[in-house]
C-alpha cells in the first residue's frame, strides 16, 4: 500500500467513526478544499515575494498545519470521486512536458503565463 | 524514495529545465494553489450535493485533471517551504483524532461545524 | 457623488492616514479579496442549500461583516485599477441579457451551467 | 433609489425572467463569488506587485469584466440574505477607524498584518 493510500484509509476511518461521512459530498469537500487553500494564501497576502521566501519558524509551523489541511481534503475528495490522485498527477506532469518543450519556453514569462 | 518525493523531484526538474523557478515564490504558489482549488469548485457550484455524488465520466475526467493541478502546486509549495507534506498530514490526522473523540462527536453536525 | 464613490474615498483616506497604501498593490488586493470571499464560503461549507436559506440572526450578523470586507476590497481594487465598478457591473448585466435571451434559456439548468 | 439598489433589482429581474432563482441559494452564491474572486487573482498570480500596478489596456478590460462579476454575485448574495451592503460597508469602515487609530498604527506592516 502506498503512502497516499494509507492516508486515504486513515481519513476515511476518521470520518466513518464520527459519522461525518454525510457532510462529505464532493460539492462540500470542494468548498472545504478552497477554504483551506485560501487560509494558506492569507499568510502570504501582505508579504513581498522575497519575504515569502524567508519565513520565521513560527510561520512555517503554521503553514505546515495549513498545507496538511489541503492535503487531507484533496485526498478525501479524490477518494469520494474514485480518482487515483497519484496517477492523475503523473499523467498531468507528462502532458505538461510535451506541451511545453523546455527548449522552446525556457525563461519566458510570457510562455509561462500562457501555459497557465 | 516515496511516491510524493518522486513527484516532488519531477516537478522540480520540470520547473528548472524551463527556468520557471523564478516565478515560484511561496506567495505566487499559494495564489496558484487557491486558483486551482477554485477551478474544482467551479465544477460543483450549481450542482446539488446529490448531483455532485453522481457525475458523468466526462466530468470525472475533467476533475481528475483539476485535482492533479492542486496536487502539483501543493507538492511544489511544500518543497519550496521545506515542509514534509506526508508527515504534516499524518501529524494533523493524529491531532484531529485526539481533539474529536469519536464517542463524543458522533453524528453531530454541530460538533462537526465547530470542529472546522 | 454616488454612494460607491463615497465609500471609495473613505477607504482611500483610511489607507492613506495609516500609510498602508504601500501594501495595496493590485496583486495583494486580489489576494485579500479572494481570502475574504472564502471566509463567506466557510460559513456555508457544511450547510445544506436549504439551511443556507434559513440562517440564525447570529450567522447573518457575521455574514454582514464578511460581505462588508469583500465590498471594501472590491471597491479598493477597482480604485487602484481605475475601473468604474458601477459602469462595469451595468455593462456586464446588459451583455448577459443579450447573451441569454429569457425565452430561450428559461428554467434550463444546462443553459445556466453553460452560461457560467 | 440608490445605484446599488438599482443593480440589485436588475440582477433580481434577470434571474427571475430566466427562472434561475432556483440555483441561487446563499450556499451556491458564496461559491460563485469565491470562484469569480479567484478569476481576478488568476490574472495577477505570476506578475510582480510592480507589474500589477502597470497593466496593459487589454488586461484592464479583462479585469473590468471580472470585477463586475464579483460585484454582481456580491449584490445578489446580499439581496438573498437580506443584508444592506452599503450600511454593512459603512459600519465596517467606522469600526476599523476606531480599532486602528492612525497615530498608533501608521506605516507599520506588523500592525497591518495583525489588523487583517
Amino acid at each position: 500500500m502506498t503512502e497516499i493510500e494509507k492516508l486515504k484509509d486513515d481519513i476515511r476511518s476518521f470520518a466513518e467513526e464520527r459519522d461525518w461521512d454525510q457532510f462529505h459530498s464532493p460539492k462540500n469537500l470542494s468548498m472545504a478544499l478552497a477554504v483551506e487553500a485560501s487560509e494558506i494564501m492569507e499568510i502570504f497576502q501582505w508579504l513581498t515575494e522575497e519575504q515569502s521566501r524567508n519565513l520565521s519558524d513560527d510561520k512555517l509551523l503554521e503553514l505546515s498545519d495549513e498545507l496538511a489541511d489541503v492535503a487531507i481534503y484533496l485526498i478525501r475528495l479524490a477518494d469520494k470521486l474514485g480518482i487515483d490522485l497519484l496517477s492523475a498527477a503523473e499523467a498531468k506532469i507528462a502532458r505538461n512536458k510535451e506541451k511545453y518543450p523546455a527548449d522552446k519556453v525556457r525563461g519566458s514569462a510570457k510562455k509561462y503565463t500562457e501555459y497557465q
